[in-house]
């Protein structure tokens, strides 16, 4: 049995490195949204579900959408998915893993002749990065329902707008609306994904189970003081901006080491106007990217941290511009999915570790209409979008054995629904 | 005889404006080493030099020298003098207000038919500011025989060399060793800068007295942790180059407070690598900018930050790069003209606020062969280095009596030395 689970993750293991040697650029793996390494990566991933057997369409906004329909037409539809779309310098396991595991999933399905109780829909999202139009999720979007028609006159760095790339692509970006999946025919959604951070790599297990994908707050905080001579103004007639700066990074990061629940905080970019060794900074521009799964925790930290920088630059006497920049809301993933994963990654004898994805995923725009949940698969030292990205191939035979179980049970539970 | 300092500082300031409209570029001022405005405003002080019946000579810097002879040929060299070349975007009164303040007096002492028990040489560097060639005080440095000729090599940034500069503006530099003025021929120094900060505005008197000018160390510290996905790095994994900085930023600030007594700390650079909001900062990149009148606290303050970043580093495990990049030493104003100067002050009806000078000055190289001293003159909210840089036409006023006063007393303290 873990051989035949090796030899599937070798043949997934292939596929991600066939995948990856299309790109835009010669060294690394970028294929960024609708881009001719986009499309002839997709037309590959097309090529391995018609040899699977399975009935493949290219949707309004280029989603590759593959089938396995359950003898009984009117059953609920589940999604496995994840996207093909890349970051710019990628890693080659961020999205692909997840739809070649998906694909992996389907072709053993096919081999047992598994008479399904609920349709599997195979989704292979077209754009989750966002790199080319600065938004995201906007294949999984279509999927769920909420794609915004607005989105289609954004512009890409060379002016393209969104409706004459998706022209360009050939997508029938008319019917959108009906690319959707209706609320009613959902019966779930299931993405598999690398992990992205260190977690599982410290803790030497595998897999792990996704309760939660984090909200986010992003902020822009520029503090003004007052530049001055180094030499020459003395300490206490000082408004230094940076000195005010710091205390704000110090606190964000103790505010998010003391309460905890999956709650970070990072200043991941600071900058001095007009910056010289010599020179007291007088303007200081920094991010603040908060993360919690927890909305009120959320909200809170904001709260007081914007409490707190205001409190600094008084004290300082410096002034302070706070501009909120970017806010989404914390998805909980479905708990009967989630009994079911949790059951599964136990009986495959691993520890259950329950995470908190403080990465965006797919699966967020999903589970305002359907049941979500997501199985993260360990990735070396935690390295994402960086070509040093890598999956091991024990982790990835652990990670089939555990989505089969988990796609088993499922079958065992509807086929006990529709019987009860 | 109020009116009469106002009469002379109104001249100065004349003068002051004549030479500022003298410029690289059109708007503000930049006057930088051996450019044709620099050797057009030159020129323009030597034609008043020569007008007020001075002797004036080129020196093979590039200094302006020009010389009130004691009828005693055996006398000693009394030097006034301060810069004439500017930063980029400069104010109009840092360095000329210094060498136009000496004209005045030598004026005045011609006016006044003033029988001198010493000679005195008025002075307009050439380089103070070492803007072109990254150097500092060129001119002064020729004059207290310590420029070293390996400097002759260095090249400005389109590439040509402080040799070259010099023919093209027609010094003989071969000469170099005979501008300086031999060690038993010093009897001292005075020069008269604007403070170039904000404590006499504050304090609300219109010059000081400089006792000692800082001694300096400026370092570059590069903290490397590791860079991470900002969602998906839990806070007890980060090593965060950024908070590590953050806590130096602060812990120098808080140093410099609390031992007072002249010093002070700035991180005035700060960088991320690949810096990006969403990107735990990987590796952070600062300045620190120390400055002392005491020699021994500056060590100390230097040994202290570099232990602190280094338990800081420890702690939070990144690593860190200390590098020394430049060490001066402080330097203290002569007690005997210091002595004289706080009388003229005192005389003079003002407060005699004792300052240290946390900019480095000419006086600084003078000091290692010369007894020296400095005035200080009240700036506009202590704004320097700056097109907003102004001086008030009664601090000038005021400074000019003090000037007077401090040569009138120097000249009778030397006939009594003479007569004793």
């Amino acid at each position: 049995m873990q051989q035949e689970y090796l030899a599937r993750a070798e043949r997934i293991m292939q596929r991600i490195q066939q995948l990856a040697a299309i790109s835009e650029d010669a060294d690394g793996v970028t294929r960024t949204f609708g881009t001719p390494a986009f499309l002839q990566g997709r037309a590959l991933v097309q090529g391995w579900m018609q040899a699977a057997g399975l009935p493949t369409r290219l949707d309004g906004i280029g989603n590759l959408r593959a089938r396995l329909e359950s003898p009984n037409p009117a059953a609920k539809t589940f999604v496995l998915a994840s996207h093909i779309d890349t970051v710019v310098n990628a890693g080659k396991f961020d999205g692909p893993l997840g739809v070649l595991m998906g694909l992996d999933l389907l072709e053993n399905l096919i081999a047992q002749k598994a008479e399904l109780p609920f349709h599997i829909e195979l989704i292979a999202f077209s754009d989750e990065e966002g790199v080319r139009f600065h938004t995201t999720y906007l294949g999984s979007k279509v999927v769920a329902g909420s794609f915004e028609p607005a989105w289609f006159a954004r512009p890409d760095a060379a002016g393209i707008t969104l409706a004459q790339a998706l022209e360009t692509m050939g997508a029938e970006a008319t019917q959108l609306a009906t690319d959707a999946i209706p609320a009613a025919d959902w019966l779930g959604y299931f993405e598999m994904h690398i992990e992205q951070g260190p977690v599982l790599w410290e803790r030497n297990v595998p897999v792990a189970l996704v309760t939660a994908i984090a909200g986010q707050q992003r902020v822009e905080l520029t503090f003004r003081g007052m530049a001055g001579h180094a030499g020459t103004v003395p300490m206490n007639m000082r408004q230094d901006a940076l000195c005010a700066a710091a205390e704000f990074v110090l606190t964000a990061e103790q505010f998010a080491q003391v309460h905890g629940r999956g709650l970070v905080a990072t200043v991941g970019k600071l900058a001095i106007s007009h910056a010289a060794s010599n020179v007291i900074p007088g303007e200081v521009t920094c991010s603040l990217d908060l993360r919690s799964p927890d909305e009120q925790q959320l909200a809170q930290a904001y709260d007081y941290l914007r409490s707190h920088a205001e409190t600094v630059a008084g004290h300082r006497n410096v002034a302070l511009n706070w501009k909120p920049v970017q806010q989404t809301a914390p998805v909980t993933c479905d708990a009967g999915l989630n009994a079911l994963l949790a059951q599964a990654i136990a009986d495959s004898g691993h520890e259950t570790i329950p995470l908190v994805s403080g990465a965006g995923h797919d699966a967020v725009p999903i589970s305002f209409v359907a049941p979500a949940t997501m199985l993260f698969i360990r990735c070396y030292q935690g390295i994402s979008h960086n070509p040093l990205e890598d999956v091991e191939l024990p982790d990835l035979a652990a990670a089939v054995a555990v989505a089969d179980r988990f796609i088993s049970e499922l079958i065992i539970k509807n086929e006990e629904l529709k019987m009860g």
